[in-house]
């Protein structure tokens, strides 16, 4: 019996010092420890790039101990993209690119040249031999259920596929999905009792494929895995089990077995990540179906055949996930030539902030921020070396079909789009490479529904413990009564008109209406013209207020430095008065209220926010939000006194820990009464200037 | 309300010229004179480009009909790959090709620039945008369950969505599948009813895409559609219902309506054809699956998540198929710069013969025979261009992940596969481009079980007809017991040790015992060079024979004629003798027993086979199969006196007339009994030359 074994340890690009280096401690480096005092057990390593970066500055003595298992062939070192992006969501150059990357770095610090990769999320695209061709990978490890999909039965997945595209070959092997789920959280003896019931059913390899953060990291799994030795005990058991089973690296048995056919995949993750690239009630719908054909045992007969989404759909669900994308995409395509800019995209390319399942991803900001960071830092790159200080670009940006407009200086970058209520998406400070407009709309997930029966049994039990999967959830009983959805994405610029009932509380809630059909209506892009020092936008929309024909129209002026004018216009077109209170709606990151360096500010009065939720303040001419941690401050002016209502855009997200109330941004929304006759025009005017202080 | 239509109509590359003729006569003439009745009913067309063909050649005045329904608005041309390929399925440069191509004729014989396009089967593949870019092409149309795939309800699938690879976008456009099985199968009032339905629940637009040959070509359809009046009603009712409906092109509608957003299909087609793509058993696992849904009343809810596999699975499901694809492949690479090669392998594309679902497509030879003949035609002009004469290539030809052996000459190729059986799979005399090895092997197909089923109840009923996908099956109450299944894909050159009773009709019936483990056993490459005169390859494998270690070794010569020369070398390795019945098995398709031209004769005794099923003949040197219509002779000689057992490959499989019974080549067994003491060696020669008559 063989036991092949590929482990994946990885850190995000943007994470914590501290959760690299508890990472570190409590997982991998016991893992090599282990690694090297039971000689006899062999593992395919993968390392991503981060962590390799990390390694190499804080803890090149670890290196110097895999160097060494690698070196008297124990542990075989897997290539990889190497930022751990999606392969098949950025350009093939790119892909191709960060796997010979990775090839490079292994071959310099572990003389070894790599023949397997590890496929990031196991997200398979089926142009994936084409894409890396020429880069030496001769197999990856898939699931079962990617062999599933395409139509094998569970009896034929242990072994080696081949598949192809366009005449390219990578050998598959699959990780059968019981393997995920005893590794390590079933008694060693259960471990090996599955293996040699395995054996005597007449295979003679098992393939197991997963995280590394399993042995220390995930919650419980330190105590388990490490302290109370799991992971010893399976090495030695291992180690003295050599009369039936052996390990053996996956490069090995690759270019010793022959495979044992041809195969196609289709698109496909491992299991679960299908349900989550769902909408949320989809998501729900399947979760509903999987979860009835369990209960009548019948799951292990319908499997193959239920699935729900692929990887992109998380760019559909989530706004937020794909602007990232897509400004990775329009850089990556200028980029071209531009090693030092190729650079930063490639660590904005790190997939776990594009997406969102068991772990927070992208509901988690530092995440969010690291991607945006880099991508700045590669956007001020191409901007120098083009040396245009001034640019403005019409496109279709976000892939929707229909034109945005991008507005580039030196000093801010804003993104345009006319057809949802005219909203600016994208305003980032160059020098600091900060993304205010980094924030995330509250949506509902599937989840959701759990929080009431959230119960953290995910503790040790007799036999084993709760792998990450079988967590419910955290215990705050409050948790589904903060569940707040807004009905459209938050970005910046958005035209509201209320009623006269409206508060900033049933404002923040989503419990309120609207009078007008702007917030999210189509603007009409009347200008959109640069000059060697001026950008002008204009766009105008004639919809309804109170169901009268009303024109708003805003002109969005742009120079050289790090401010914006907004200029609003608006006009009564009806036979009818207009009485309404308009709310010109931003989002931003700066403040946040669990950092006391971070508030909201009232220059005229020299007043500091103290409050720390939903609030409002009346009659002012300027707003600040004062960031001391980046040093910049998002300056408001306006041209009449204007009430300013401000909330927290808080979500409620799943995290292997449980549920989590995460800060996502703030939501101002700046009002004035306004009363218009038939025919009568009113002037409104923003000033937004971003302050380095 | 708006309704879309686009008409797709094909024919096959190959297709026999009285079925041209007939589909033009009884379906694709109709249509366009309809139409020309009815100038207010505006259609979307695609006519592929062996129809467009077939028309310029002998019906150019129906082209002229259309040419005035372009000039006059009422019909837009469709693009699409011009030869009907599955443009996921070929080399990017093909795909790229093929469209322009169809582009450039549309411009030319109809003064239209395209700007959507027929996708092949609907076989979606998320590449597709970045893969055409360049053709100008704005929108294709898919079917509600693309949509479903990727998390949309089917009240949001009634519009344009736009999808996205590396930034390259494409419109996307959804027909309902209750619109493919209500036009033309329901009456006319039920479709406006429909449609009337969908209206008042507050859709604007309904889309309709599907096969023209539903028109008239498919059974029953041409009495129910064209003389019983249901198209002319269908358009006569539409043209009066002008106050609440109207027809609209999918460029008009395109261009004027925005899109609903953006989307990510994941491979995918129509809903039957992922279960056509599955294994047999699996494919059956999820029919059953889906009528156990239907019969539950739980198969609308379920639908978006149960699925099959992907279009790929064929070449995993049919090796025939698959060989014609690699081949393909191979010779595509190779025509780089070659226009009139390129234009054979184009033409080898289409991808009628390369799968099967409710049309004969794998199963028709015609076809099958075409993509051979025209790839056979691009390797003949590659080997001339080359100055080449003779080639061996030893490379992974059919991707399985080993190496196959190629020979080419300027008449014949060959392709030996030691890792199975050491066999011949293939042999093509180029000076006639014909595949002698085009054979089908008899595999289970998931239809098989309706067989007994089979009901001829697709008749015109009173209230509609039979889709194509509700008709049973035919009458023959034999077919069942008709059914063999061989073990292995049936190849030349496999090596058979059978016990002492095996009969001809038991060997025909795959109801006998092998001795040995040669037949799909691997064999070691001892040699494989190639001088300025000949090619050898030596092939040698030593396994079991009665239990008892035996080797077998096989050397294949060519020269630079039509002659190949197998030389075998037996040897009894172990301690005890071997007694056997040799038999050297080919499976070649110039016999047919439907035909009274193509025979077999026995030159020594001037003989000519009358028997027309399973038999065998005694002691003969010589064995030839006659192709009077290809004027070919494949002529067999012996080193000693063989028996030859020969049997029709008959396949049982579905069409749209029902189950088909095929003959698919013949099958060869060249025996010699064989006695070897241990240590004791022998040898035996076959020479197979193809000579032209």
């Amino acid at each position: 019996m063989n036991l092949i074994m590929a482990i994946h340890c990885h850190q995000p690009v943007g994470n914590f010092d501290y959760v690299f280096d508890m990472a570190h401690d409590k997982c991998y480096r016991p893992l090599l420890d282990l690694l090297n005092a039971y000689p006899q057990v062999k593992v395919g390593l993968h390392f991503s790039g981060p962590l390799l970066e990390w390694l190499e500055k804080h803890r090149p003595d670890t290196l110097e101990l895999m160097a060494g298992l690698v070196a008297r062939g124990q542990v075989e070192p897997l290539s990889g993209g190497f930022f751990e992006p999606l392969l098949a969501s950025i350009p093939v150059r790119d892909a191709k690119g960060q796997v010979l990357m990775m090839n490079e770095y292994l071959e310099k610090r572990f003389a070894f040249k790599p023949r397997g990769f590890w496929l990031t999320e196991r997200v398979w695209d089926p142009a994936l031999p084409l894409t890396l061709e020429g880069t030496g990978m001769d197999y990856t490890v898939v699931d079962d259920t990617h062999f599933y999909y395409a139509g094998l039965k569970p009896d034929e997945i242990y072994g080696r596929y081949v598949t192809e595209k366009e005449g390219r070959t990578l050998g598959l092997l699959a990780t059968p999905m019981i393997m995920r789920y005893i590794i390590p959280f079933r008694p060693v003896e259960d471990v090996l009792g599955h293996l040699r019931e395995m054996e005597q059913t007449g295979h003679n390899v098992a393939l197991y494929g997963d995280d590394g953060e399993k042995f220390g990291l995930w919650p419980g799994t330190y105590e388990w895995v490490i302290e109370k030795g799991w992971l010893e005990r399976f090495f030695s058991a291992v180690s003295e089990s050599r009369d039936w089973l052996k390990t053996v690296l996956p490069g090995e048995y690759v270019a010793s077995v022959p495979p044992l056919g041809r195969i196609y995949l289709p698109q496909a993750s491992y299991e679960e990540m299908t349900e989550w690239a769902l909408p949320a009630e989809q998501g729900r719908a399947l979760e509903d179906i999987v979860t009835s054909l369990k209960d009548q045992g019948r799951w292990d007969e319908w499997r193959p055949f239920v699935r729900g989404g692929v990887w992109d759909n998380f760019l559909v669900k989530y706004d937020e996930a794909n602007r990232m994308h897509k400004k990775m995409l329009l850089l990556s395509e200028r980029a071209a030539g531009n090693d030092e800019a190729r650079n930063y995209i490639w660590r904005a390319q790190c997939n776990c902030a594009y997406w969102h399942g068991v772990f927070g991803g992208l509901y988690l900001g530092h995440l969010r921020r690291a991607v945006h960071e880099n991508l700045i830092k590669a956007q001020a790159l191409l901007m120098e070396k083009q040396g245009q200080d001034l640019e403005l670009l019409q496109l279709d940006f976000d892939k929707d079909g229909a034109e945005e407009i991008l507005i580039f200086n030196k000093n801010l970058s804003l993104g345009l789009d006319p057809d949802r209520g005219g909203g600016m998406f994208d305003i980032c400070h160059l020098p600091k490479a900060v993304n205010l407009s980094d924030t995330l709309t509250r949506r509902p997930e599937a989840y959701h529904r759990h929080i009431n029966e959230a119960r953290q049994d995910g503790g040790e039990s007799n036999d084993g413990i709760a792998s990450i999967h079988d967590l419910a959830g955290a215990g705050d009983k409050d948790l589904e009564s903060l569940l707040v959805f807004d009905s459209y994405t938050r970005t910046s610029l958005l035209d509201h008109f209320l009623g006269s009932g409206a508060t900033p509380e049933g404002y923040a809630a989503n419990g309120y209406s609207e009078s007008g059909d702007f917030v999210q209506g189509r603007y009409r892009v009347e200008q959109a013209d640069v000059s060697s020092d001026h950008a002008i936008v204009e766009m105008s929309r004639t919809g309804q207020v109170n169901g009268v024909s009303f024109k708003v129209s805003k002109t969005i002026r742009v120079g050289k430095d790090a401010r914006v004018i907004f200029e609003y216009a608006f006009e009564c077109k009806g036979h009818e008065p207009v009485s309404t209170l308009y709310g010109c709606e931003f989002n931003l990151t700066l403040y946040s209220d669990e950092d006391s360096e971070r508030y909201y500010r009232i220059p005229e009065a020299d007043r500091q926010r103290e409050i720390k939720e939903t609030g409002s303040e009346d009659k002012v001419t300027r707003f600040e939000l004062v960031n001391n941690p980046d040093r910049l401050c998002a300056s408001f002016s306006f041209s009449i006194p204007v009430s300013v209502w401000f909330f927290p855009l808080m979500t409620i997200s799943k995290s292997e820990k449980g549920f989590e109330r995460t800060y996502q941004g703030s939501s101002l929304l700046f009002l004035h009464p306004m009363d218009l006759s038939p025919g009568e025009k009113a002037r409104f005017q923003i000033e937004l200037e971003l302050v380095e202080i």
